[in-house]
């Protein structure tokens, strides 16, 4: 209905074997650094990860880790191998402003997650639950990358405990809805979440909590 | 508190190696009845599966299994593990009718969760959400043994929506405070949970819906 064409103008014109944009360099560096990193961050965390160690595991300069993956958060993206950019995706739930915060950010999260492919991936990811290693990277991924920011941008009190509440709604429809596939969730039209569900979040965003 | 004292009675006098009221009869059967109720609700739900098809695959006739276990709603809590009986647990949540059943509902909840030796049990079970057979488990175990009980005694209108929507809320804390302690939540006090999600579940039991 909405989709934003996300990838489609940047490949016009590519053929097959044509260059690319940067070259791919050495792909089993690329790739060591990636393992390194998804090593660290599932067993220290996001906070107790830091570039230097990533590169120290991976046996390069800490500047080639940057060169191939940007900032920290960007690699934490990388290793978390999502399907999207939750930075990028989530820039219309706090342009708004508050008011509908919850509305927008509930049609962005559905509308992410009803797209067959991202959810395939995204399932991979929930799946990791069953172990630490898996809690950890979820944790600190659903928290740090998609929810922290949303409340950065929204400059609402307390963002900790308001974000952490609108994550407990979401991950819950998460696992019912996708995961488990649970009727009624699981066939529910997104208006009908939305309407159902956005009171919800808009109240752990925007009202005054006891 | 209100442990039913169960065998107790029949033993009494009884010294080692005397007969202590019923025999234990075969543990083997009573174990491999248990084994082919866990595989069949993994393999085909609970609506799925039948005491007849229960008591077929452990090679038992089905009266031993509505002996050993009483009916299949027993049999199916039996093959769960769960630590508690939760429909003995939730019978408070609907005696106090529909007024502030979301803050009952969420205190029983809590305190069931909150005791170390339940979290561990349940933990278990939530595990099971990365492999199919523990996710059709997790889902009826939820829906048909937690909530679907809850929604008939309070007599609500659209039973299975509503209490999809108060599981969806749940399981969300479940896997933030109890799985993946995230805080704040996982350090939050119960009646500040209370505060903060029982007008939630509120909503979700007894409000008008869209």
């Amino acid at each position: 209905m909405n989709g934003a064409g996300v990838g489609a103008s940047a490949s016009a014109g590519a053929g097959a074997g044509a260059r690319r944009g940067r070259r791919p360099g050495a792909p089993d560096t690329r790739a060591a650094i990636l393992g390194a990193a998804r090593e660290l961050f599932a067993s220290s965390g996001y906070g107790g990860t830091s570039i230097r160690a990533v590169a120290a595991a991976a046996g390069v300069d800490a500047a080639l880790v940057h060169h191939y993956f940007g900032t920290k958060d960007d690699l934490f993206l990388a290793a978390l191998q999502l399907p999207i950019d939750p930075r990028a995706a989530l820039v219309p739930v706090a342009e708004g402003g508050l008011g509908g915060a919850g509305e927008r950010l509930l049609r962005v999260f559905l509308g992410v997650w009803d797209d067959e492919q991202n959810q395939q991936s995204l399932l991979a990811l929930v799946r990791g639950l069953a172990e630490p290693s898996g809690q950890r990277l979820l944790r600190d991924g659903v928290l740090q990358m998609v929810f922290a920011p949303v409340g950065r941008a929204l400059g609402i009190d307390e963002p900790d405990r308001r974000m952490a509440l609108v994550a407990s709604q979401m991950v819950g429809v998460v696992i019912l809805r996708y995961l488990l596939r649970a009727e009624p969730l699981a066939s529910m039209a997104p208006d009908d979440l939305v309407a159902v569900y956005g009171p919800t979040l808009q109240r752990y965003l925007a009202e005054p909590l006891p």
